[in-house]
């Protein structure tokens, strides 16, 4: 807030309004918690369910693993987080893994994360709708007999929202988050009470259902890339974790501590739920098959492609509170809300990483301007069709899209923990503080672990998942990094030649004279104005041209010329096809030929209109020309404005987008303190 | 061509070769026939088999009107014939009925004309083209199987060549009508010959069905509604008639003369071949039923809803000629040929009559230009779209498409046939020369004859055909009507409020001084360029303005601009949150402020790049601010373009683009004869 009163221009010039605003965004930890856990708190919506799928395949008896399986997942959060709250500390800028890649491991590195990072974007909208459809479909039965449709309407329903421009606001995401978690606690508590204290026997719906192993009697090398593929599928439940550091500029301050302890906290709460929901899914007896059409069995006859098999959050909510009791519907409605909220963090951190990657001239420059509403619009519609594609390939099946989740989030997290262990090095060799040295070296022991670990860990994802769909993510990848490096050359070769010579001699640049031209089709108030200011530039020469189109329009065009004595000759060009561009273009090259060292200025009266519409009507062939002539060399084109009443429509519309709130500007933190912070990248 | 060529300026801008071209386009009658017959001939492949259609609702023996109908039709198209040949005498400038009901009855009546003529566009279409797939169909079953399908990629197909600009080629109209007419009198020739020399018994293959009646003994006013009926779809005949109005400025000289003799021969080929194909169909005993699953029967069964229905043409050449021979092949595909050239007419007509609507401001303006590629574009995508939705809708059945034909057509015969009695009763009053007044007499009383009979036709088949579709043409001329009308309105009123004073003493109009403001992002060449060209331009003052996104860049542009010594103050506006175009706009506002009666030039420089793409990476915020600024009062903005090296493609790409040819370049004839002609209107 400090910073931002200390700009006094910024109250002459009428901002007073939108700085109040940002000051409102910093956020305090306690509505900083929800708005960055929502991906990763949801997460455990699924990930337990998706353990004991792969499980099932060597048959029931092999669920007994999963406790082993949570403890690992447990163990590789713990890891991240610890890993991570280093990141926080030593990068607080918000440029997150993309910036520590590109600092410590170079352009390239950085680049791959970044493209790890959008293709995840993508998945994080895809596989948390179909969840969040598949949780909302525990309590109302329509919704998942019509899952396709009700997913896609529900990324529609966010993109639109997005694209209007809803304010990432902190309240909407804690109500939700903290019911949830809430939710879920109290489940995981009434659960042990009613198992431990009161001893009764609590049952899931799918508790006398068998299980048909697909391979029985899994054992050896087998068994292990089995309880390795559960392994990589729980591991959804760390996606999200990396948010919190693109966000420490939105930090009260102590920004990185404040961001740190907020990390820890979601850290501890998504394992405790993970482990939570894992031990009351083995207690209640949840059964659930990667194929349940033909693997799950209902008094011996397999259950058929009609059964619905919920997820594992709503089996044991039933088991535990009773189905159809009010804090069942309560924890399924709160599932889904987190889950949609989830997807909704992929459209605010969309345009943050895309402004950071725009800064490096890596995408279009304008993503760098903060509420360019145009260019999110652009990334927003992006991300909605490609996460609609994946959600309609894959029958929004929440099992079937996990398969190409987590890569990117491995990639990311591999590449940022092995840039924190150079990062310390560099830090090392010169330092000399013991102190400090000793503080950093216990940093740089805890990112080596946490590099080698969650390094394993993608190799596990690759090699178990990688016929299973990790390969359209990796192709993803891959587009991405090869878009984005041709754009960078793109930029690269143009700034080349754009580059000004030292000694500016060059002829073409130090035009003599200018000879100026004002086009003219009628007589009327914008022409009037257009000559009025064409002479007024008192250029080299002027002269006013008109197209004959239409004899007779252009007889009545020179009577009333001469009838007003207007003092600018009068120049007619003939075109028997009634073009309007080529003659105006070839008179100007005529021009440029005769005197080769003169400019041409060409003034153009427009009117203004204030509909999409009355555009379609108006100015068309001004439009053309002036496309046409700004390919001439030599020339260049003045627009004189005439606004008409209906402009005032435009204007209006014009204010009203200006106001707009970009997708991601809460998580991003105020932008003034962004640019003063050091930034990534050259 | 001599008029032509007493152009000399065209030679010195180079235009030598379009105005050869447009030589070429002057049509002789021989090539001119086939344009414009393939409309109106092509409809005898459909009109009989409607006939027989309707009549078989009262059973076969109602057969026996069929020649009686033919005769009424023959009657009608010879009327039609002789009217429209005084109008293409008394109105060689190719306005056509729109002219013709414009000048004499006013503009509403030459608005309904329009509306009800761009409706037979998309109609032409939709039928042409379904009734050109069941006739391809009879000789390729695969065709008729996916009829919707097939029907929907020829108009795609028909309106892709149309985008790209295919020449609509005399020749290329030529073979397949002139080879469609010779096929039609072999036909009937070698029927004849064979029914009476050789006595042969020719059976169609339907001969041996038998047709159950829908309403038995009908009788009274229900059999004359039925005929009617059955009257009003042979009509569909008469399409394509008054299309020759509009191209008598395509026909050499002398062209009224020669359109007119042109318009006899059709007339005089559609009736014989209209009559001939039913004789035919009466000698070989076709049977075609309005709903053949059910009331067709093959001994004594219902053919069911397999059963596909030949149409007429196809049986009777099959019964001539005998099934899969070779002239039964030619004339399959042949007919299918012409019908799809018949539907390319529409694509043709409609800029033919958009041009004129444009020129009296019903439609954008830039459809009036000729070549005007962009705003053809949107009306053949506009035809196409309504096309294919009614070709869908309909399921490419052409015998329920038809129940919606003809009613734009009568429509426009009536009214156009009423304004020619009101054209000689004006001529009339003035005229004294006898001999001239016998011959306008003589015009007025087929005019009069002509307005009555279509008149009554109109209403005959508005009365049958309302709730069988009729309807919704008749919705489609409203929408049509009520478009034209609210751009006329819109363009009325604009230019109510551009017209200029006589006394030029309105002080915003005329400001003092310019101040000049030159936009810098960074030193490259495009800004010293437009550095330069703004110190050309010496207006009153000067300075060069940079919005401070980034301190770090702001203090390199600084620095760079001391250094270079620029004699240019450089201003730099804050922007705490990146703006750009809000700074601006506002320091713009700021200087009106100052200086009310001074007028504000902002300078920008812009980089050219020649593909789409690139666009999307460049001058975006440039963009942004022109539109902005086109909306502050007293600004001119002036771009100074700097082309880079790949902005080459795009100028190859523009060039290639002029030499387009527009659709509908052939039947409207020169350009610079036309606007020689008396137009219509005001």
């Amino acid at each position: 807030m400090s910073k931002l009163t200390d700009v006094p221009k910024r109250i002459l010039i009428g901002r007073a309004l939108r700085s109040d605003r940002l000051g409102e965004t910093l956020l305090p930890k306690r509505i900083a918690l929800p708005v960055f856990a929502s991906d990763s708190l949801s997460s455990v919506a699924y990930a337990p369910g998706e353990v004991l799928l792969v499980l099932s395949i060597a048959g029931v008896s092999a669920y007994d693993f999963s406790p082993w399986i949570a403890v690992a997942v447990g163990v590789l959060m713990l890891t991240v987080v610890a890993s991570y709250r280093q990141n926080v500390h030593a990068y607080p800028s918000g440029g997150g893994d993309y910036e520590v890649a590109t600092t410590n491991l170079g352009p390239k590195a950085g680049l791959t994360v970044a493209s790890a990072l959008l293709v995840d974007y993508v998945l994080t909208v895809a596989v948390s709708i179909s969840s969040g459809i598949e949780n909302l479909g525990s309590a109302v039965p329509f919704v998942v007999e019509h899952k396709v449709l009700c997913a896609v309407a529900v990324i529609v329903l966010l993109t639109l929202m997005n694209l209007r421009g809803v304010k990432e606001s902190g309240t909407l995401f804690a109500i939700p988050t903290y019911v949830f978690v809430a939710g879920v606690f109290i489940m995981i508590a009434w659960g042990a009470f009613r198992g431990l204290a009161l001893g009764d026997t609590m049952r899931a719906p799918t508790a006398d259902y068998h299980i048909k192993a697909e391979h029985q009697g899994i054992a050896g090398f087998a068994l292990v890339f089995l309880l390795l593929r559960a392994f990589s599928s729980g591991c959804a439940a760390l996606t999200g974790v990396e948010a919190i550091s693109n966000g420490v500029p939105a930090f009260r301050k102590p920004k990185s501590r404040n961001a740190a302890s907020t990390l820890a906290m979601i850290g501890l709460l998504a394992v405790t739920m993970f482990c939570g929901i894992i031990t009351l899914a083995m207690t209640t007896q949840v059964h659930m098959s990667d194929n349940p059409a033909v693997n799950l069995l209902h008094n011996g006859v397999p259950v058929g492609p009609d059964y619905v098999q919920n997820p594992v959050i709503s089996q044991v909510a039933e088991a535990v509170f009773g189905k159809g009791s009010f804090l069942f519907i309560v924890l399924a409605a709160a599932t889904a809300l987190v889950l949609f909220l989830a997807a909704n963090t992929a459209y605010n951190g969309f345009p943050v990483l895309g402004s950071i990657l725009a800064q490096d001239r890596y995408l279009p420059r304008q993503l760098h301007t903060r509420g360019d509403r145009l260019a999110f619009s652009n990334g927003i519609v992006l991300l909605a069709g490609a996460a609609i594609l994946l959600t309609v390939v894959y029958g929004a099946d929440s099992t079937r899209l996990i398969q190409l989740y987590i890569v990117g989030v491995f990639v990311s997290f591999t590449l940022s923990q092995v840039g924190m262990v150079k990062h310390w090095n560099r830090h090392l060799s010169t330092e000399k503080d013991q102190a400090k040295r000793r503080h950093m070296m216990r940093s740089r022991a805890i990112n080596t672990f946490g590099a080698f670990l969650t390094g394993t860990v993608l190799v596990v994802v690759l090699v178990t998942k990688f016929t299973r769909g990790a390969w359209v993510a990796l192709l993803g990848m891959c587009i991405f990094y090869a878009t984005m490096t041709a754009i960078r050359r793109h930029y690269d070769r143009v700034a080349d030649e754009l580059t000004a010579p030292e000694e500016p001699s060059d002829d073409s640049v130090r035009p003599s004279r200018v000879h100026s031209v004002v086009l003219i089709s009628k007589i009327h108030r914008p022409t009037l104005r257009a000559l009025a200011y064409a002479k007024l530039l008192r250029s080299g020469s002027l002269e006013a041209l008109s197209v004959n189109v239409d004899p007779a329009e252009t007889k009545a065009l020179k009577d009333e010329w001469e009838r007003r004595g207007i003092d600018v000759p009068l120049k007619i060009l003939d075109s028997p096809y009634r073009e309007i561009t080529r003659p105006v273009i070839e008179y100007v090259k005529g021009l440029r030929r005769e005197s080769p060292r003169d400019a041409v200025s060409v003034i153009i009266p427009e009117y203004v209109v204030g509909h999409w519409y009355e555009h379609l009507l108006h100015n068309q062939s001004a439009l053309r020309l002036k496309g046409r002539l700004l390919f001439t060399p030599g020339v260049m084109v003045t627009s004189v404005p005439y606004q008409l009443q209906s402009s005032e429509a435009a204007k209006k519309r014009a204010r009203r987008r200006q106001d707009w709130n970009a997708p991601g500007a809460v998580r991003r933190g105020p932008a003034e303190q962004r640019t003063k912070e050091p930034t990534a990248g050259n």
